[in-house]
């Protein structure tokens, strides 16, 4: 059994290894750039701990834990591109600092490179990876397609923004999980709870993502609150509080658009008072707990000494207690 | 042993039944559309091809096949919107038609889609096509880089364009030859000498492209010739001219840029007949015909009988006669 500050160090070593070309510079600047950005590196880290759980060598998990990495970070970089963000991680995004076209060209040089990495694991595991790695890939843009198809409806649901999330976030914590579990031999019963778990507790993640950005420390969640109301953006809070408002439900809708009559300082705290008024944040908050103890419960059933759980409880203990 | 007719009517079979979701809508139209508007299926004939020649199973070699066509309309749509084309195979451009996030998005699913086809063979071929199928999309990634830096250099040189060619076109014939060949379990030498000639095979292609841009019958070749002179694209024929043309090389660069001085069918003409007068069109040809012979001279080299060679040997003749 490894500690957590063991397999983020194997993960950081991994990654600075990788063989990154010096040209064409415009291709290959833009991956170290996103690579030293830094970041949680929390997917990388779920694969390690379950094939660490599951008695897997974590040699043979390391390369496909750093190949969902280069995903999840190809993925932030077209997603700057399609959604026009200025910053991530306080930094300028790829396509600012340089343009959209070495931003696309740049993600689908890590997307390549991290089906490589993927590939690099024992024999008997790689087609199942592999498969399962390009099909979370596919359910990913799926997720991100739905979540720009949301923001010219006004009549999304909460099922259909929890579906959102669930494709565009929570399959790839789920597929981290289940990728460290079939490089250690796991039985498909525990592969199907990890991924299960997996999923619960991406769903938990996205949520106080949602909570954290209206409810968030400025100091220590490092944006300014309310980032999301401003945009009208169709969060979960947002959806509950229009499935609660009854007849308020309209002019809601019409205040939250892009199109508001309300100044931004102004829709912040009007929204902000509204979740209050209608207990959404507590709403949110139950909900965010209730996927922690489905998560929890799905490890319980885990065909695994309780001793060998320790550290992935202790990540999603991290996680679940986060503010930023 | 198959004919082409059969190896194209097996490939149009599992294209046809790719599964392709209905939903999100956003996301799979596009590719539906991008796989309907047809095109050579090069690639995936050139796997075929060479998995029947060194005896392999063709129910082997199809997704593969198809995964290396996936791939290759992908690359057609992300190359669209950085090239801002508003058509390709005559029909609008995804870009156009849906817009630039839909291109990107759609592509990025195509690229997850091919992977799973790749992943779909022999246990004993998967980690190595796996790995040169991802390490030619990096390579075809760093081609497209240079291609795009070329586009604000005016100091290229043919070395350099040709090395771009090899990566951008050359080293996807190459993969697609050699993919058939670990499938069908050729010797390592043989799939070396496949993949010369993949390589070979495919700066012949690229060079002939060049050639009909300015000298295709547009009957035939469905442009209007001089495309690539009005662009001021740095292709073979210019930098050939460029490289003779000593103390007027100057002129020529100033006139063939986007900036020139000359309207569109005066430049045409004008770089149409600078070509004649250097003899251009005789200096691409010999070069194409010198890759063809290379090309034959590798496959000669095979160690296979002469009479399984013949199909390669045709779709080889076919191309090297192809006027569009």
């Amino acid at each position: 059994m490894h500690t957590l500050e063991t397999i983020h160090q194997q993960i950081s070593l991994a990654i600075e290894k990788l063989d990154i070309p010096g040209k064409p510079a415009n291709l290959y600047e833009p991956v170290s750039y996103t690579l030293s950005l830094g970041g949680k590196r929390l997917r990388p880290a779920l694969v390690m701990t379950a094939c660490d759980m599951f008695g897997g060598s974590l040699d043979e998990a390391v390369h496909p834990a750093v190949g969902i990495e280069l995903f999840h970070n190809f993925t932030l970089l077209h997603d700057d591109i399609m959604d026009q963000a200025p910053l991530r991680r306080g930094k300028e995004t790829v396509y600012k600092k340089w343009n959209s076209n070495i931003a696309i060209l740049s993600g689908d040089t890590m997307f390549a490179m991290a089906n490589r990495e993927i590939l690099k694991t024992s024999l008997s595991a790689v087609r199942e990876i592999g498969d399962l790695f390009n099909l979370t890939a596919i359910q990913v843009c799926e997720g991100q397609q739905y979540d720009m198809d949301f923001e010219s409806r006004d009549d999304v649901t909460l099922p259909e923004y929890l579906e959102m999330i669930r494709l565009k976030t929570a399959v790839l914590l789920a597929c981290s999980l289940k990728t460290g579990a079939i490089i250690a031999g796991a039985s498909p019963g525990d592969c199907q709870l990890i991924y299960d778990a997996g999923i619960s507790l991406g769903m938990a993640f996205q949520l106080k993502d949602d909570f954290l950005d209206t409810y968030g420390d400025e100091k220590v969640f490092g944006k300014t609150p309310g980032g999301d109301i401003l945009e009208g953006k169709k969060t979960f809070l947002f959806l509950k509080l229009i499935e609660k408002a009854g007849t308020e439900a309209k002019t809601f809708n019409r205040l939250y658009s892009p199109a508001s009559a309300l100044a931004a300082a102004e829709k912040i705290r009007f929204f902000t008072i509204k979740f209050g008024e209608w207990g959404i944040s507590e709403d949110v908050e139950r909900e965010i707990d209730s996927f922690y103890k489905s998560a929890l419960l799905s490890i319980d059933a885990l065909s695994v000494d309780s001793v060998r759980k320790s550290v992935l409880l202790e990540l999603i203990r991290k996680l679940s207690l986060r503010q930023k």
